[in-house]
């Protein structure tokens, strides 16, 4: 996943050793799993050259999914490449199973993500 | 590394299969590689669930590297974590050598990134 963070998330992730992120689409803290459960433990933390992005190696909690749809990644589609000419663009399902249900996971919670 | 990209950006990378960028920096399209020869023929793309990231897999010319200041990635460095009253946070190096010297590959040409 991509996440942003803000002072706090950078700070509390660091000392704390789970992943908190700054949601721009609630204006908040946000301790990721802090509703699914899905906690990320971080076990590396990387930093880029001039440190305005960080990489994270984490271990998550319970089904091991970090996207909210239901995947394990939520990059689990790829793009066909070479081809400009097909409208949509191709994608292709590089998961074909769900980790969970949003549903179950969720319930009827408004998904901050437009898809 | 984390890069940004375009319109242009985006289609020119599925198009050719070699991966292009918005510098912010200097606010043009940017083929990665163009003045260093470490150009990125892109492997995999993969996309997220609301696609509005990319993350490519790419096999890079030259001596491999991708990070401008010599290191084969931009995130060679990694933060200790659980402490947060050191100051500065300690960082440690998880790649030791340059791969290759920037004033080898970029001359004297003003480097875009504040370190």
């Amino acid at each position: 996943m991509l996440g942003y963070m803000n002072d706090e998330a950078l700070r509390r992730t660091i000392a704390e050793k789970e992943a908190f992120y700054w949601s721009r689409s609630r204006s908040c803290l946000w301790h990721k799993g802090e509703s699914s459960g899905l906690v990320q433990e971080v076990i590396e933390m990387r930093i880029d050259d001039d440190q305005d992005a960080v990489w994270l190696r984490v271990r998550v909690a319970g089904s091991g999914a970090s996207c909210h749809v239901g995947y394990r990644s939520c990059f689990y589609r790829s793009v066909e490449l070479g081809d400009l000419n097909a409208n949509p663009t191709p994608l292709n399902f590089n998961e074909t199973n769900r980790v969970f249900d949003p549903k179950d996971v969720y319930g009827d919670a408004p998904n901050p993500t437009r898809l």
